[in-house]
């Protein structure tokens, strides 16, 4: 039954993400998870999201990947999206190939916390990942993929719920959030930030950093127990 | 009475912000002043536009920021807009996210008068605010954002009718105008003119400026005692 | 009753124009000429594109830019749009502040032709005007836009027929072709070949020009005699 | 009949292609190809996609590119398709004047291949030809246009059925597929990959490359016997 919550609440995002423009043709994916029933929900592989239904979900073992039901194969992702799941604290995991933030991606450039934008979603840079090895490549790419989003946040002493979001190298964004639509807006939300970003690099490429205690504010004024954005 | 004409204006004048395309999200936020009522309406903190209501606008107390009426709370950048509407002569104030401007903002570059589009709207360059110290961060932020707003216009011996918008650094734009909807139609320019001098700059670094009296043409024949712009 | 069929085609070229996304707010303006009538029919000054009727299209002598019916002022760049008629061998001409092609004007920098989708539309570059001096800014100064124009193609040698667009100097782009819509149809390609050309400049400045000769044929299947492009 | 379903195929990629974005007013056009029948399908010259039937689309004859049936004329581009079909295993041809693929090919920069959104579907970097020489252009222009196309891909050792897409010297891309959809699909990617990889030179110039093996492991996850993309 929870699973049937869980399907309504992917599919939404799913949607969210495809009316979004993040996404071209069948590319990105969007999973909630489901931790008492330890089981994630995700997009199935290559299946365009005009008439995606929730029946069409994937429901996938958290312990093994396991398909649970149904004939559908899911996203090829689902290996990194796992991997995110057993290490980080949240409730839904994006994958896009959006415009900016792929090509911060390809390019291996974090993306610079400049502004309030920014820090209104994420306190500081966005991080790239190293490239992965041949050895990686050749064995459990997908998997390997999230244990290199794992390890960009455990090396650098980053936190995930304070920076959703990070770049993998030559390939694109993963965000993630409480659920699998908080995780969508992380997405949008880092677009926009990357195109702006963009912007600045290219009018004024020697321009300074904020204030540290400007990133703060704005992530606490919104965020955390202090805050006071928005209705309580 | 009054209050319902100046609610029906500024949830209109937030409408056309939300269909502009300047702002994602719950981003940005218009209110509207009557200074005869001594009260400014705008938009609450953080509830989509999609939805909003005239008696979802929240009245708020010009002297002091008090809430007048309603359970909502007011946006968290009310008190930079009072500051604006006590500093200067207006009757709507606009904040955005909105693309180019913002990445101006982040890059604390003005926006320079280089055309006859900005000249229609704009007499002038678009200032950067100086980035708050430590102290106006930790303090009371969103009020010091709208001080120094106002120290960037008489320090500067700008006027405001004149340069209706500003830039505060790593943050945003802010525009006003004679009500809601003419602040938002800045914002729009704005944007719009931010766009022109962020390609300018990518494919001509030396450009020159233009003679300051085409600024003045265009501006004063749009604006102004001897304006000839538009139909009378 | 000529009038009539100019009202119509100007109306619906001005829809096209507002359809295009090349003009914001009231900005821009699309003229067609009805030599034999000797008039003019453009839209009024500062005035909605949406609603806009066949009524309110202002009639404007060509030998003196007297308005010769209805008590709507004409757009207050008529006095251009007159000296344009007057040299160039056209039927109509439109006026944007689109924004690849007002960039490069603020630039002061020639749209260059280097390639195929230029060159299928225009046969060369697109040249600035020099900026107006300060007596003929403060003189009639819609009217000097105008000449300013023409001298530019005199000087350079440009033939209007092959080159119908030109950007003026700090301000914007003018276009012109056999009847209204085919020079909104030349300002979408000019805005678009702009596009294009910012890009070249951004990812490679120093990209070399095509063979002439291709310029020329590319121009000459579609345009004169011996044109073998689209439907007989 | 076969040719009924061809025309259909044809109209209906014609129509995504004219949805999508990639083409301004008449520009572009797509073909299929029947090869048991010896002829091709493609959109007439100059005609606008609104409106656009079956009827209208011309089949012309693969050996000689005399037209078969019907009375407008094919695209002038014709005679490029008909090399592009006698030298690669295709069904579908498109070309395109698509905004950021056309700036490369006026640049004369390939597309690099910088990360796994290309891979997924170009195994390499997209060509650029050379330019045609002053007897090219003033012969059989549209066909030694194909045979440039041919001639970069035998010179190069590339393999048409992996790297799809070539641009044009000065002129613009070309996409090929096993029929008209997947054709337009593949200009879709190509202005997509071209989009990421301007924003690339832009705000880092001296990025590094993918790994190769990173680009074949996306390649062929989604092509080729090995794949494990998408649904069986």
């Amino acid at each position: 039954m929870i699973a049937e919550r869980l399907r309504h609440e992917v599919l939404h995002a799913n949607r969210v993400l495809s009316d979004s423009g993040l996404v071209m043709a069948t590319f990105g994916n969007v999973s909630g998870v489901d931790r008492d029933a330890g089981l994630l929900v995700i997009k199935p592989s290559g299946v365009a999201y005009q008439g995606l239904t929730e029946a069409d979900l994937v429901p996938v073992a958290l312990a093994d990947g396991r398909v649970l039901e149904g004939t559908l194969r899911p996203s090829s992702d689902t290996p990194t999206h796992l991997e995110i799941y057993r290490a980080f604290d949240c409730g839904g995991v994006v994958h896009t190939h959006s415009a900016y933030a792929t090509a911060f991606a390809q390019a291996r450039l974090p993306i610079r916390c400049m502004g309030t934008t920014h820090a209104d979603h994420f306190r500081g840079d966005i991080p790239v990942t190293r490239p992965l090895t041949g050895a990686e490549i050749a064995g459990d790419y997908e998997r390997e993929t999230g244990r290199v989003i794992v390890e960009t946040f455990r090396a650098g002493g980053l936190r995930p719920e304070e920076i959703s979001a990070v770049l993998v190298a030559h390939h694109g964004p993963f965000t993630w959030g409480r659920d699998a639509l908080a995780a969508v807006e992380q997405a949008q939300a880092l677009e926009y930030v990357a195109r702006l970003e963009a912007t600045v690099r290219a009018i004024a490429p020697d321009a300074a950093r904020p204030d540290p205690a400007l990133i703060d504010r704005h992530f606490l004024r919104k965020h955390g127990p202090g805050s006071y954005y928005g209705q309580k």
